[in-house]
């Protein structure tokens, strides 16, 4: 049984990961949470005791580490014990914290693709790039690795799943991010600018078809009616797990929609066409140089304090259409999370929430056997039903809406 | 007679006072071009020698100096023999340049006020925080600083003066600049981005009912119809003029207008309210410091790149009111310039020509004795007659509108 857990990263969703952990304490073991700043990790810690969040006595310990060091990382492994790492650092150390994980027969997940700083939007699929090459020595370790198990991919990945055992066929799967809440400021991203932009700037990558299709930021959109949330207009986006829906789902049309509002939009066009969304460096007039994004990135205010105001509703949901009996059929499975809510829980907003909730779920999994398969896999690849009936009880309730009616999905 | 002159800077506007010396060279002397970087002083000689601007055979030579040290440019002054300074550097190294020419004895003019790097937008009148703190030392070495002769400030002061001599009273000037052409970017700004911004950040001050009043930019806008250009919206903003036109003129309003259009002020909004524009460093999550306004001027188009599209035509006009006869009285005194015209004939746009042509013909009046006042100067309180008799010949010409009709303004 695997039980002891290391978080990597000291963000918003590492804050709700941390929470998470500690609530179900008594299903996982000592926790540890680790950074390149250990005041970060020790921040975070302290949160968890003001809220009394550790369901049984137990463990939790800060650290400093540099990421992008696999000896690090996994010397860090070894002295904490642990069996199981959350890694819900920047995307740019997914790769080395995997290797550690390969190194030690840890288990790895993450909730993001991995990328490399200098490059922006690779070639699709973009596990390709990286995480599949990994596949086989995962295997070969016998070591579980859970890529892209946050909400988005992660559960509606999962969703994907479900609707593929309701379904004799699919022929489409949409998955449409709303976020009608508002965090107050003139301009914010809800995660790392630089993270958030790089998502934006490149092409946008859909599936249909059975092809590749390449569109600009903004210049597919549609208004799509959702629960709660009511009508949004979201946008054609390019998103980790179109790459690999569309594998396992070769014959249907994989897209992904993220909802923009026209302010958003206006900021991002602005910065985007000076070039101050650009991950290559310039050079001032005084010599010095310096990557746009970065600096943009350093007058952004922190995501992580949009928390305390943040009001309003996330909906994600899986837009899936196929064949059933012969029949067109549309089911529509979906979440919403509220901000405020999530603040007072665990002291983030709703986004980093929804992100943070799975990968504890998966941990727990994990740690009774469930989910541990001793392979590399995409959320697509795992049984859905236990993972979606823990996460109805840990905070993100999964619902159905199709010819039969909106309930709570449950198996 | 002072004739050898020496020309601080390399932009555009520096490239303009290069080709209009070169034109006149056999009414000025030896010219000479220095900037921190030599070899860009050596492409404005080379463009100078490819128009065959040099009206009679002379020389013109590239230094490199760093017109931060007085000493330095000092110096030069005494090595190349000059007893003119054309400044039309960064306005950070006005008051450098000026102490130097205050310690050889040389003409010093200028193009626009002295700015603290650090400083943004200070407290009014803006000439008493650095350039008339030095009027006294001017005086008594005899040392003729001519401030602000570029258009505006400059040529809009000599026409405040003539508009002075016109009428029994002013009772108020509105300065108006109107760039209507088009350089065909997506966004760029027409001069050192750096400054641009700076003048639209801080308070816009304005001269009115006798005391400073207090704006913010784009607060007060209105349309303005002007010959060529027809109706164009400006904003009151805080410009160099205002600060010395209302210490002559205590009784009457005293106002700068400046043309932007929707796409400009959009751009310029989204920037500032990111905090983009600010001139205090931000330190980006690898610690490096950086001020964010000098990433925005490095991303920018070089206003010098824009010059070879520029299309369409400026208008810069004093609107001045006022009692003749003890009837109230409205005199239109303005400028055409065309951004193809001025490239074709000195290979810079429209509105570094109308910048940079006023400086050399000052310099010719220096030269010949007519305003070698040997003291520090704001451009009103200069004879303004042969100044714009001789800016008619130079490219520049002056043209009034009133009750009379509209013609050439000579004198």
């Amino acid at each position: 049984m695997k039980r002891n857990v290391l978080i990597i990263g000291a963000g918003g969703v590492a804050q709700v990961v941390a929470h998470k952990c500690a609530q179900y304490n008594d299903r996982l073991g000592d926790l540890n949470i680790a950074s390149r700043t250990k005041a970060k990790c020790e921040a975070i810690i302290a949160s968890v005791h003001e809220k009394n969040a550790m369901k049984v006595p137990g463990v939790f310990a800060a650290h400093a580490v540099n990421a992008m060091d696999t000896a690090e990382v996994a010397a860090l492994i070894r002295e904490t014990g642990c069996q199981i790492v959350i890694n819900v650092g920047s995307s740019f150390v997914n790769m080395t914290v995997l290797e550690a994980c390969i190194e030690t027969g840890a288990a790895y997940m993450d909730t993001a693709i991995h990328e490399d700083p200098k490059k922006i939007c690779e070639t699709p699929p973009w596990y390709g790039n990286y995480e599949w090459q990994r596949r086989d020595r995962c295997k070969a370790a016998g070591v579980t690795a859970i890529l892209g198990i946050g909400f988005d991919p992660g559960v509606v990945n999962a969703w994907a799943r479900v609707a593929e055992e309701m379904l004799d066929k699919i022929t489409s799967i949409d998955i449409v991010d709303i976020n009608a809440g508002s965090h107050g400021k003139w301009f914010a991203t809800n995660f790392d600018p630089e993270i958030n932009f790089r998502e934006f700037t490149g092409t946008v990558y859909s599936w249909q078809q059975g092809a590749w299709q390449e569109n600009k930021m903004f210049e597919v959109g549609q208004v799509w009616n959702l629960p709660v949330v009511g009508d949004q207009k979201a946008y054609l986006t390019g998103h980790d797990e179109v790459h690999s829906l569309s594998a396992r789902y070769k014959d249907a049309d994989v897209r992904f929609w993220m909802g923009f509002g026209d302010h958003y939009i206006n900021v991002f066009t602005v910065l985007k066409n000076l070039g101050l969304l650009s991950e290559k460096p310039v050079k001032t007039a005084e010599g010095l140089e310096v990557v746009p994004l970065k600096v943009v990135k350093a007058v952004l205010p922190d995501p992580a304090s949009l928390a305390p105001n943040y009001t309003g509703k996330t909906c994600i949901g899986d837009v899936v259409r196929g064949l059933k009996d012969g029949k067109e059929t549309e089911i529509l499975i979906y979440n919403v999370a509220d901000h405020k809510e999530a603040y007072e829980e665990v002291g983030s907003q709703g986004i980093s929430y929804t992100a943070g909730v799975p990968p504890v779920t998966a941990a727990i999994l994990i740690a009774e056997g469930v989910w541990d398969v001793g392979t590399m896999a995409n959320v697509e690849e795992m049984d859905p039903k236990p993972f979606i009936n823990l996460l109805n009880e840990m905070g993100l309730p999964s619902r159905i809406k199709d010819a039969n009616g909106d309930r709570l999905l449950q198996f």
